[in-house]
């Protein structure tokens, strides 16, 4: 039995401790965004750096102005590569709770009716259940063999939910630290539940915010209406402006330094939605809302778009109120994909907005980030090597995905680490993250573990 | 010395008492929209049977299944005509009650920095001051004359400010009591501080709510935006569309039944604008934001409109929420003038937004009342005998302006009794009804008194 075979062999045989141990990292209630629950987050910390440190990790937590960073080494292997693993060990807010059909921090398995099993709990998926697939595949190789394949640094971030402000600056602290020959990021889906995947590209964000003043004060509708300017009219038409008939946005320069699609992965593309249930009939849409021209799986990976996140103004109670608001305002973001540029982006729309604000109206904006967007070398060696192990534990070809959100991490350890990621996940579209009743299949947990040990000795070799 | 001179000087002599008899009726704070002030609106309604209980009205108070009415009868000359005086006892509520300047139910004269003198509080303008000069006026004559000059029927309502509700049925079951050859509202403004005003035309009203459903849930911006259908961006172009760039409503039918205004009120108007500075500039306003060829005055006072009055969808809090939205929606409210039908109008409006919902999201609505505009006859005898009594208090022509908005009774009155309306009042536009610091101009409070001590004469020649 070769070394790989027998670390898979302990994986099977171990699965009921696994899940032990992952329910006790989902009990700690590390709710990232609230401060109520900072004790929380400090002992899911300590909990993992105890737990890599009994296999033989070097793992510290290391305080911040926020929550604690966990990282963890295992470099016993001079003349081999040295792969850097992030995931987080921060949870989403459980509201609205009374949704939630078993507690969120009392995790269970759940079968459903049609025999699947499913970890139930808030983190079971996004992210604590993702990142012991991969700290179960080091234990099983410590266990196994006494030692790693390859060079191991471990990063697990607490403050992933809430916008990551410690991030950047123990990343410049620590640069040396971490920098490895590719990082490993588990905080993604597959493509399908028996098909893996791995995303080239992210699309960037550039938000901003939108707060019109017509009139000193709100006014009487009756009194006023017609004469006095609604900025919610202001508004409304701005915001219709931003897209043409054909769905594109219509900003000066918006479309600068976006690439079309590779023929061959628009087809690849089209394979896969010839195989998959339309992506839109899963959220009860059915009409691809963006540019015509493409699928709703090209707009969504490889098509910037404008989306309004929020609107507000004037009267939103029971009933009617006769009122012309002073103010109106929206809050948008946009996604950015190739080489489009977020700051000129930015001064674009701003132009835009302000051109078109009555003489007697003012308009105020408030910048709400932008990182642009990432692709991501599919012809590094590690990429091919990950394919190829992925593909002896699934038996089948691991799809070359895109993915429309934004992972800001990925593009920091770019930047600043000059490091390439591989985005591999074992998620899928229905477990319901950020929700209530958050879940993570028992076959993406167990095949994850296994799909991990198989990658650590691919990469090593 | 005629009767009238001597009611007059009886005015100006029992300025401070009847001053005194307002305060004790702005110290009941009798707000009509919050439950828990209920008693204090039976105390409003008591003391005002009472008060016109002591000059000789039969004055009675009237449960109804919201808050009380006040009916009182002086019919003593059976050979005179008989006019039904309305104004409303109940007060908007004080929020923000930390911007007023001195507490609302602790009414107070203030001198200003160039000497006039206001009365301050809640309800010293809306609509307790307004009808107590003629109160005062209707006391003065009793007490000088013993008589009235006319037959006077006197509704006061307490249920104006929160929409009315039990006035349509009140109306109907006491129809034959209150029919009279002239109602006599005072509820409304001058059109400056030296100029009285009668309004000939009321604008209509047609109110409806849109809730716009895309996703069966809210959907991450990052992964589904451009493919997802945002209702943001449903709505938003939908209610861009509904104005063309001349500032015209493109709704089917919509200008049916809207009339020009005649050439010599036009022209009237214009004079008007001349002598007062731009109804903009008091808002923080300049450009008038209506249909292009019409002036301010005229966009209010004669021209339909469509006005947001709310909108709402996605994230309102603070910072950035990656939210394309399951629903968003808006309030709107048609302004309606001459023969414009409110229930063609709605249709018309519903299938122009029907008509832009993509297949795959649907739209509700919610009807928030409908009444047509009002156009009232300037031509009647009374409202000839109105003007020159007003002319003869305050040495001016009477404006005859028109009202942005909607007086609902105006319109029961016409539909119900069959009966047209003087509507006479001195409010201005300054005096911050429904806002902190509410406040009558003393001047209004006196020269109202006397303004209707002259009328009550005029109409009984």
């Amino acid at each position: 039995m070769s070394k790989t075979d027998a670390v898979l062999e302990r994986l099977d045989k171990g699965l009921d401790e696994a899940i032990e141990r992952l329910f006790q990292l989902v009990k700690i209630e590390s709710i990232s965004t609230d401060p109520a629950y900072s004790e929380q987050c400090r002992k899911a910390a300590e909990l993992l750096a105890a737990d890599l440190g009994s296999i033989g990790f070097d793992a510290k937590v290391h305080k911040t102005t926020g929550h604690p960073m966990v990282l963890a080494k295992h470099h016993k292997q001079p003349d081999m590569p040295h792969v850097l693993f992030y995931g987080h060990y921060d949870v989403q807010p459980v509201d609205p709770i009374d949704l939630w059909e078993t507690p969120p921090f009392e995790p269970s398995i759940v079968e459903t009716a049609d025999g699947k099993k499913q970890l139930r709990g808030r983190g079971t998926s996004d992210d604590k259940g993702q990142l012991m697939t991969f700290v179960e595949a080091a234990r099983a190789w410590v266990d196994e063999t006494g030692e790693l394949p390859l060079n191991v640094t471990i990063l697990f971030e607490g403050e992933e939910e809430s916008g990551s402000p410690s991030l950047p600056a123990f990343l410049d602290a620590f640069k040396e630290e971490l920098k490895a020959d590719v990082a490993l990021v588990c905080d993604t889906g597959m493509w399908d539940e028996d098909t893996p995947a791995i995303s080239t590209g992210l699309r960037g964000l550039m938000g901003d915010e939108i707060f019109i003043q017509a009139a000193d004060r709100d006014l009487h509708s009756g009194m006023y209406g017609s004469a006095a300017a609604n900025p919610i009219h202001i508004l409304t038409s701005i915001l219709a402006e931003l897209r043409d008939a054909e769905g594109r946005i219509t900003l000066d320069g918006f479309y600068d330094g976006v690439h079309e699609v590779p023929e061959e992965i628009r087809e690849q593309w089209r394979e896969l939605e010839r195989g998959r249930p339309h992506m839109l009939s899963e959220i009860g849409l059915s009409v691809p809302a963006g540019e015509k021209g493409y699928s709703a799986l090209e707009q969504t990976w490889s098509r910037p778009t404008a989306e309004v996140n929020g609107i507000w103004g004037g009267y939103q109670g029971e009933g009617a109120k006769t009122v012309i608001p002073a103010k109106a305002g929206a809050k948008i973001t946009f996604r950015l994909v190739g080489d489009q540029d977020p700051g000129q982006i930015r001064a674009s729309f701003r132009s835009f907005v302000t051109a078109r604000i009555p003489a007697d109206c003012t308009v105020e904006f408030k910048e709400n980030g932008g990182s642009p967007g990432i692709t991501l070398d599919h012809t590094l060696p590690e990429f091919q090597k990950a394919t190829t192990a992925l593909h002896e534990e699934w038996g089948r070809d691991t799809a070359l995905i895109a993915m429309g959100g934004s992972i800001p991490i990925v593009g920091d350890f770019q930047k600043v680490l000059g490091m390439d990621s591989l985005l591999i996940g074992f998620a899928h579209a229905d477990d319901r993250i950020h929700s209530p009743n958050e879940k993570y299949d028992l076959k993406s947990f167990h095949k994850g573990m296994r799909s991990w040990a198989r990658i650590l000795q691919a990469l090593a070799e």
